[in-house]
């Protein structure tokens, strides 16, 4: 029995984030689908778990987390340690180093890209008008992101070591989208050392199990 | 000779935040002044630092950061285990209660802060007019989560614990902010939990430091 419930959506970024990152560290957990569509997450049950509503939240044992990336982070500190690739250091100036980088993909990635995602994907998908000036704004943003991570991969293999990190792990379903959409494909592909690090980490098979557990929607 | 050294600006929260995380760990640094109104974040020798020329930057022997949250957890990991009053946990249970909290200050607690002081405090003084409808937008949001935290502190003496953590740290320089605007500062005192919360950390002796460092703008 699994003693790790996510409670969580697949059409949720963040969800996805902690699904790669169980299945990357090989562990058990029972994954709780949460229908945001019936508002689920804005309910009594759900509240007490998360008082802001939002999703995934996650127990492991006696530990119960909200937030995405303290999710993460926590999950990497109790397991990273025993895989034969650490997803974490143990090292103080990595860890400082890993953490610095999770903050630049919460306050530099992550805002344009999900801005561009709405504004292109989204919106159209649901026949709503994309607001081009908003588009313009976050394809600035973004690129001028893309060219500092083109910069860093030019000193290291992954965004944060030499070594597949939680980084890396947080962009994944982000660029999965990114990269299904002509104009952000584009700005990835421009960048040659961005688009093979892109390329690489999204064949990872922990990743590739995730995109499956999507199509089937049954996990 | 101080190894440590912090480049940063009194008029930045987030310089404010690591200065009052410095103070309260008893450690000796150097604070180098960054002039945001020169530009000198966005100048050469500041971005081989911080490619995005924002402030901080926390060096600290061989590590190097430039996230304001980063630079704190690192901190604390790094130096909270030696004070009498440890501001973060070395339980795997508290300290992912930390982290997640860390995120909900993030996340939830300052976007909203950052927006009435700048609406109600810096565009006045500037000249500029308030846009009422963010301020009626930014004031649920700030109440929502003023809400959350009067609950919590009905269970704990602090937000992440029922000791001062680095959570509580975080809040400080927007607290100080929201309690000299008349609307911020009712919306604190009507909770009582979350008034007597800050008042009591607002009068910390490290906060106060940083307080008058910045009347005197000499460190």
């Amino acid at each position: 029995m699994a003693v790790r419930k996510l409670y969580g959506s697949l059409d949720s970024p963040d969800t996805l984030k902690v699904l790669a990152c169980l299945l990357e560290h090989d562990l058990d957990f029972e994954f709780v689908p949460i229908n945001l569509g019936a508002g689920e997450h804005n309910q009594k049950p759900f509240l007490s778990m998360c008082p802001f509503g939002q999703v995934p939240v996650f127990e492991d044992g006696h530990i119960k987390q909200f937030e995405s990336r303290a999710i993460i982070r926590s999950m990497a500190h109790g397991y990273g340690k025993k895989l034969v690739e650490e997803l974490i250091y143990w090292d103080s100036r990595k860890q400082a180093t890993v953490a610095n980088w999770i903050d630049v993909e919460d306050h530099h990635f992550e805002p344009p890209a999900l801005k561009l995602v709405t504004e292109l994907s989204t919106k159209p998908k649901n026949g709503l008008v994309t607001d081009e000036k908003a588009v313009a704004e976050a394809e600035e943003k973004l690129s001028k992101v893309l060219d500092v991570y083109e910069a860093r991969l030019e000193k290291l293999k992954y965004l944060a070591a030499d070594k597949y990190t939680v980084v890396d792990v947080l962009h994944l379903p982000n660029l999965e989208s990114l990269m299904g959409i002509a104009l952000t494909k584009r700005l990835i592909e421009s960048r040659p050392r961005v688009s093979a690090w892109c390329s690489e980490i999204l064949a990872r098979p922990a990743w590739t199990n995730v995109l499956e557990m999507i199509k089937m929607q049954v996990v």
